[in-house]
Formats: C-alpha cells, sequence, structure tokens
C-alpha cells in the first residue's frame, strides 16, 4: 500500500527467466528492478541512484545505456549490492543451480527475501533447507517457492495453508512430472486404446521436447524425488536428502551407465527398444485388473513413507484420466475426509512456471510495504 | 515478524464461526481477540488494556470473569471499538448476515480489515463491491474472503493470482454447491446406475443435513449465482445483480408460491414427486448422449456471458466423475491452454470453510505486521 520502493534483483534469463520479466513488465506496480545476471554477464542499476533496469528481455535490459555492465558476480557480490540498496530487496533466482540455493541464506541474513522456482536447495541435505529458514527467520526476510512444485500450481500454498490453520494432512498422492505424465497418458491412456512402443513414445517426447535434452533426467524419476522432498518437508517430515527414499528409476539397468553425452543419449535412444517388452508387460498386467499404469509420488505423514515409481490406477479415478502433460496433486486431510483436496493442470513450462515466481513476488512485496 | 500485536473481533458463532474459534485456539502467534459476539450478545476486553478474550468456544469465552458482557452492538459501534485498539484490527464476519456486509466500507475506512465466509455482502449490488474495495484502499486496509467461494479450496486465490500476474482468463466453469453436487452425484451417477426419483434424494440429502432446512434455498440457484457473481467479478466482469444472469431454478414453478413456513416446507416435500418424471426424463435424455446432467455455473469473460443452470458432461469428464457433495472449479486461460487449471474438493461444511477464513486471517496478518 504504502510507496516503499523494494529492490529487485533477478538472477537467469531462460525459458522461465524471460517469460518472468515479461510479466513483471505489466506489473502495475513493480518493484525497481537493479540487478540483471545471466550466467556470463551481469547489468547492475548504478550506484546511489539506482535508475531502474527495464524489465523486458536481456537483449532490451543490455542495450540500455545508463546500466552498468560487467561479468558474472559472485553470490556473495550480489548479496552485497541488493543490501546496500536504500529499501527492502527480493532476489529471484531463474536458475537451477544448487551453487546459487547454497547461497540462500546469505541473503536471508541481510534481509534479502527470496523467490525462485529452483528446486534444488529445498530437496537438497536437510541442513541446507533448515538454514535457509532460520536464516529468513534472523533477516525478517521471506522464502515464497511456489513453483519449486507444480509451476504455478497452487500446490505449495495449499500446503502451507492446511498446516498453518492445523489439518491434519495424512497422505499426498499424484503425478508430479509432466513429461512422464505425457508418457503415460500416451503410452497406457484410461480411455480408448494405443499400441505405441514404451520407446516410440519417448522418442516422440523428446521430439515435442517435452523431455530433457538427455530423457534420462525425467526417466531416473529424481525431479519426482526433488518434489516429493519438499513436500513432505512441508509436511512435516524430516526428510534428509532426495535420495534417502525408494525410487523406482525407467532407466534400464543395462543403459544407466551410458555417458551422458550426445553419442550416450544417442545409443539410449537406440537401444531403448530391446526394453519395450518390458514396459508392455507391466501395461498388460494393470490392463488384467482393469487399471492402468501411472508414475507418481506419495508420502504418507503417519508412517513417514516416501515413495516415488511405477503404481496401478482405476480407470475411472482422477489421476487415470489426466490429460497431456498435466499434474494432478491430492491432498488427503482429516478435516477434508474421505475424498481429497485435489489441484490439477499444467505443472511445466515458461508461462506457467513464470507466474508461479511473479504471484509469489506480489505477495512478497505485499509482505514488504 | 514484528511482535506488534493484532486486535480482532469475531461476529457470528454458528458452526464455521465455533469451527473457526476452534481453529483460532491453536495459533501459534495469535491476534487479540477483543470482541466476540453473536446476534443477541456482545463480548469485549475492557478498555484500556484489552486483555484478550480466550479463543474458545461462546460459553468458554462468556464465562471468563474478566469479559465485559453487552447486548447486540450496531456495526458502527464494533467499528469504533476497534479502531479504538492501539494497533491494527481486524474483522471476522463469519455470519451471513447483508446487514453487517453493508458495513464493511465502515470497518475499511478505519483501517479496520475484513475476512469472512460471507457472500452476501460481495454478490450483491455491484456499487457495493466497489464500495467495499475503495473503503480498503482508503483505509489501508485488507479484504479476504477465500471462504465465499468453495469454502477453503484456494479458488479466489488461484483467480486472483492468474488475473494479477497477467494471465488471460478466458472461461470459468464449476460445481459450486455442495448440495446440488450430492443430488446429482447420487441421481445420475457417471458410473454405475441409480432408480432413485429425484424428490427421494432430495428428502436424502435434507435428512443428512447437507440442505438447507428449507431445500428450495438450494434449488432456487441462488447461491450458485452469489458465488458465480464473486467469480465473474474478480475476473473484471461488472456483473451489477446475482440475479441479472440467467439462473435456473430446479424449484417446479407449481411449488413456488409455497410459503418458506415449516408446514410450507413440508407441503413442498410432500408435493415433489409430482415432478420426479420431469427429472427422470431429463435424466434419460442425457443418458441418451451417453452423458450425465449436472447442475453447473458458467462465465465466458469474451462474451460476458454468466449462466446457472443444468448441462450435460460426458461421462469420463472430471465433473461427471465428482464425488459425494465435491466441489469442482475449472479455469481455462490463455497460458493454461486447452487444458484448464482445476481445483477440486469439499466445498462445504464447518470445518474447511473455517479454515478458509483461518489461512485468509494469517495472511492479513502477515500483511499488517
Amino acid at each position: 500500500m504504502s510507496p516503499n520502493p523494494i529492490y529487485l534483483g533477478v538472477v537467469g534469463v531462460g525459458g522461465v527467466g524471460t517469460a518472468f520479466l515479461n510479466q513483471l513488465a505489466r506489473f502495475p506496480n513493480p518493484p525497481k528492478l537493479v540487478l540483471l545476471a545471466r550466467s556470463s554477464q551481469t547489468l547492475l542499476a548504478p550506484t546511489p541512484a539506482y535508475s531502474p533496469i527495464p524489465a523486458a528481455d536481456w537483449a532490451t535490459a543490455a542495450a540500455t545505456p545508463s546500466v552498468t555492465k560487467t561479468g558474472a558476480l559472485p553470490a556473495e557480490e550480489i548479496a552485497t549490492y541488493l543490501a546496500s540498496a536504500p529499501g527492502r530487496a527480493i532476489l529471484v533466482d531463474n536458475t537451477s543451480d544448487i551453487n546459487l540455493a547454497k547461497q540462500y541464506p546469505t541473503f536471508l541474513k541481510k534481509g534479502i527475501s527470496v523467490v525462485t522456482p529452483n528446486k534444488k536447495g529445498f530437496s537438497d541435505d536437510l541442513s541446507l533447507w533448515k538454514d535457509i529458514f532460520s536464516s529468513a527467520a534472523e533477516g525478517k526476510a521471506h522464502v515464497y517457492h511456489e513453483s519449486t512444485v507444480g509451476a504455478g500450481l497452487p500446490v505449495l500454498s495449499t500446503l502451507k495453508d492446511l498446516v498453518a490453520t492445523g489439518d491434519e494432512v495424512t497422505r499426498i498422492e499424484g503425478v508430479f512430472s509432466g513429461t512422464l505424465s505425457f508418457l503415460f497418458n500416451t503410452f497406457a491412456p484410461a480411455s480408448g486404446s494405443s499400441n505405441a512402443q514404451w520407446s516410440a513414445v519417448v522418442a516422440q517426447a523428446k521430439e515435442l521436447g517435452y523431455t530433457e535434452p538427455d530423457p534420462r533426467d525425467d526417466l531416473n524419476g529424481m525431479d519426482v524425488a526433488r518434489k516429493l522432498t519438499i513436500l513432505a518437508r512441508l509436511a512435516g517430515l524430516e526428510v534428509s536428502r532426495p535420495d534417502s527414499f525408494p525410487i523406482e528409476s525407467l532407466i534400464p539397468e543395462a543403459l544407466a551407465s551410458l555417458p551422458s553425452s550426445a553419442e550416450g543419449i544417442t545409443e539410449f535412444m537406440t537401444r531403448l527398444p530391446e526394453f519395450d517388452a518390458q514396459m508392455a508387460n507391466i501395461k498388460d498386467s494393470a490392463e488384467k485388473e482393469g487399471k492402468v499404469v501411472r508414475y507418481v509420488g506419495s508420502i504418507d505423514v503417519a508412517s513417514k513413507a516416501v515413495k516415488v515409481g511405477l503404481q496401478y490406477f482405476d480407470k475411472d479415478s482422477a489421476i487415470a484420466g489426466l490429460k497431456g502433460s498435466d499434474n494432478i496433486i491430492s491432498f488427503y486431510t482429516k478435516r477434508y475426509g474421505s475424498n481429497p483436496l485435489i489441484v490439477q493442470g499444467a505443472g511445466a513450462g515458461g508461462d506457467v512456471t513464470a507466474m508461479g515466481v511473479a504471484s509469489d513476488l506480489i505477495k512478497v512485496m505485499d509482505r514488504l510495504q
């Protein structure tokens, strides 16, 4: 409400970063963008005036004459620069860089709030998680990271509201990867049928750009495991690491050790058809029970069981009926009873991920003003 | 973060009000409850100490010796009392009283924030809506009313986030009444079949306490129309009144003029079977298309068309597959593309409605601190 200017630093101008800058440029009451960084370069609003950098794409920002250009800055220097601004400051981290994430406590202790879709820091060692939140308390700063799970879908905010108002979350279950959602919705649709081989569906997804450049980065389940780690911690479980619970990898063991080079990826895709019979068996055995197979993550709070992997679902269940590359997240709680609170929709993509970041930024600005 | 105490007034101790007090009693950092009112009585923390009233049920609060008891107070006096507290104040209105809602501007202009599940004020004349939000801006106060649509489900917060970050909401569609959800899920289930007559399902819902004391208050569609009015206004449409668009009433015309007395209700229930054939026809005609009938509300933003009534849905659609008395709300937006963002779950009941109120209260406290 009050007109105290807020100072913003943004790191990362990839797909999400660019979409975010686009949304930021249309804020009716924008913060002052005083730092914009990509891996090799940093743009700074010169002190002491801090005349803001235009919140446009990188090229436009970099071409602005008043802007100071420098090379990559260490996180500590970024933190010092933002902390010296004549008002409250916020760091938006649009990278997926674990090293920047490890510096969040440095920012937070200096009173700089952090908004980010970067899931690495929140799903790493539990000690980093604790350090982030105690540093935020120490610096009276805020940490918002809605887009680390389900992109712009209201997943973390909903879980936090349930917990903060005293509901008892008993179970969280869902499809947390847009890529794996697409693969299984296409491979084993709940209505109609498909004769597509597993390897052909993976190849199709790769061509459509739905997978990481190396599809094994989706198939190994680690992205889902990181999201589950974040949800489980918010639900009160002390998960020590994202690999401290069972994760079913969809990479055939024989192909796991292929190098991650371009040649390794090509060999992986070439040899994947050898394992089609294996996936077809799984699909058929689900079919025999009148079910379909899906790749899901689940958290059972009482038994502290977190797991990620294949599971069979009734064809008329919400998980089986997912479309395209949608995510679905079901919260079972004491108050909601037998029917869960469900959130569903696109859980990946630059625009919707940036939307989660932008609305987090608005919330932090509201709290600082 | 800072320890500025916040002063709270709560009006209404019915089902939602009692569940809210129960949740409030467990807040780790509660606001100071200094006023608690029901229709005939008011409890006040004596000035100038404002020692808080215990946030328990009415009886416990009323039995606290330090509390001042008085009769019902006019809204202006409540506003004056809260405004004189030595800190920021919040009014939680847990009634469904339109007259109290009409006084929100009085509270807001004095800087008292308003949190409420009372949909009456937000769905009345557009002039009251505008007055509420301009008064909030004038008083630098906040208005949060998540539970006016879908109880504790993240419906309004999601819509606000979409709009605030510049997404284009094209269509909103859903089942917004727990009562009507139960009636149609039972009368015309998407899987399996039911031979139950419409009037028998209404009678069952009434016995289970799922309907208002007079079921016509659910069947007339006005509750859904009020929710649609709120959503449409948040999406940018200037809906003048909750009855300014087509609303299909499920009350047979011949029974509409029966009095709302106990005798009138009894006569309504007794004569409802006369119209079972009519509802059976609708069900059958949907069935012939391989569909089921549901009572939905929809907003088409581009054509500014808001409507409430019966519609047929594919049996494998999310709306057809709803269970129990769940609500479902689908947001179609430019960013989310062909697959909507969906929120689903219990949309009625004291605990989940109170949860929406309690989490709104936490958000307002966060913004005032």
